[in-house]
């Protein structure tokens, strides 16, 4: 079943000790789209500018997505992040964040796209969140990411969402930030009292850990890999693995969400060995496929029985 | 069979944001020891001053290890250790370090250890810990620590220990430094070239990683905890329980090994709950199977197999 999925459109400009790129595609709807069309329909809603590059839109309809829902504004421009990583790559320094067309971005969800039933809100304004369910019919399954500035900022409407989602997906520091514990299992204890039935806490190169109101527990490691030459879009690409797989299956049982943190892992394994997109897009069933069983293999042990 | 370790016998005076202690028991070798006693016999090999409490001594002798190597110095002073940790918790700060009577050690292997088939060589000079192989006669399994320190002055002194050596363990920031790489798989494949036949990287909070000249790749949870309230001694007691288990069941295949840091992340996720061996000591043998099968169970995932 189709996946839909509301979140930016954007040209990133990226620094890395490894490159550097200007105004190439990025944007969280765009990193989940491309990781998530590898299992499953996507349906993108957005909003681009009318300097958004004809290339771009190319590319992202010759991937299938269903565009529909990506409004190009007649004379706006188009979102646009700037930003660098250090040697270290776990943490994006942002340089300039350019909301242009996003500033007054209200998402509007075509008919067509009412019945979704895979609902991905990326990280935008917790109302807009909350917007975009209201014209929801019946959902699934609700997935939120959000961001330490809707910690800060809008701390009221994030926990008025959170009784809205089934899951949320949030990097540490953020659980960290917005619970005041240093634990994740009691940041992931708390939040869970909030609303979603599932926490999945993102640790970037050290994996994500996942919470279950059901009880459930899960730790999905990284693929390790020799280069990562650009972490953008690393979390948004585990959602669209996650997300994809999902919907793909139709399955939401608790086995099946921790196979879907394995593909979530995988497709950021992807994302990070290259720019934008690049290494994304070229991904094959069979890559997928290797990984997979690579971190199956990587994670495996038994009891010890006594001879 | 026993484990022999060499290593620090400490008073430490650490301080977190949830207490403080001042002169406690501590030191590598005492950490490693109580949590390889949970499995096998243990030597220690190690050093302290006259002034080392009799109450210490007591309790390392009632938990029942073996002390021949562990020489009392006429006149000397303990070796001490002075340290905080910032709220994060993953990273020591040390404030002073009283060397003391390990100013001088000289590991002397009693005869009767001479035979010892499992060997750890806890993070001491790394001249020192050849000196404690020349003694030994035909060890099955050689694991040794470093850090940053040996790094930094003595590297030539490691790369020679390193060919000695079955098994290195060494935390990330160490591997990257040592290595000069940002991906641990590349830090891993290097130092594997160096001699050990396997590498296993320690990430604190994030569990740890191994790799083996075999070809094998493990990644080893960690168990979530509600409190850290001390983390001194985690690194020391996950090679304890690592060691401990390998030297009982006598099997060091990969499979085992896997295991093996299975229960060495169960032990560190004791040690740090509590304050010195405060809670280490009290572990019982129920205590350490629910938290491997804990473990196993947050790993499990399956293939997904087409209805």
């Amino acid at each position: 079943m189709a996946v839909l999925v509301v979140g930016s459109v954007a040209l990133d400009s990226v620094k890395t000790p490894f490159g550097e790129v200007k105004d190439v595609l990025g944007g969280s709807a765009v990193y989940f789209s491309c990781a998530a069309n590898h299992y499953t329909d996507v349906r993108l809603v957005g909003v681009v500018g009318e300097d958004f590059p004809k290339v771009y839109l190319n590319f992202l309809k010759k991937m299938g997505l269903d565009l529909k829902g990506l409004e190009v504004k007649k004379g706006g421009k188009t979102f646009r992040w700037k930003g660098y990583y250090e040697y270290d790559m776990g943490h994006a320094h942002t340089v300039d964040t350019e909301l242009n067309v996003f500033r007054t971005f209200k998402p509007h969800i075509p008919d067509e796209y009412k019945d979704s039933k895979y609902v991905f809100l990326a990280n935008i304004d917790p109302d807009l969140q909350m917007e975009v369910l209201d014209q929801i019919k019946k959902p699934r399954l609700v997935v939120g990411d959000t961001m330490n500035y809707w910690i800060e900022n809008k701390r009221e409407s994030l926990l008025k969402l959170f009784k809205r989602l089934d899951i949320i997906l949030l990097n540490d520091s953020e659980a960290r930030q917005l619970c005041e514990e240093n634990s994740l299992l009691k940041a992931a204890t708390k939040i869970l009292k909030w609303g979603p039935r599932t926490v999945i806490i993102k640790k970037g190169e050290h994996g994500a850990l996942l919470w279950s109101a059901s009880g459930d527990h899960f730790s999905a490691p990284v693929y390790p890999l020799e280069e990562v030459n650009d972490p953008t879009g690393a979390g948004d690409s585990f959602a669209g693995g996650f997300m994809g797989f999902v919907a793909y299956t139709g399955d939401i049982s608790d086995e099946n969400i921790r196979r879907a943190m394995i593909y979530g892992s995988v497709m950021a394994s992807f994302d990070v060995e290259d720019f934008s997109l690049d290494r994304l897009q070229k991904v094959k069933k069979e890559d997928i496929k290797r990984r997979f069983r690579a971190l199956k293999k990587s994670t495996h042990f038994e009891e010890w029985e006594e001879a």
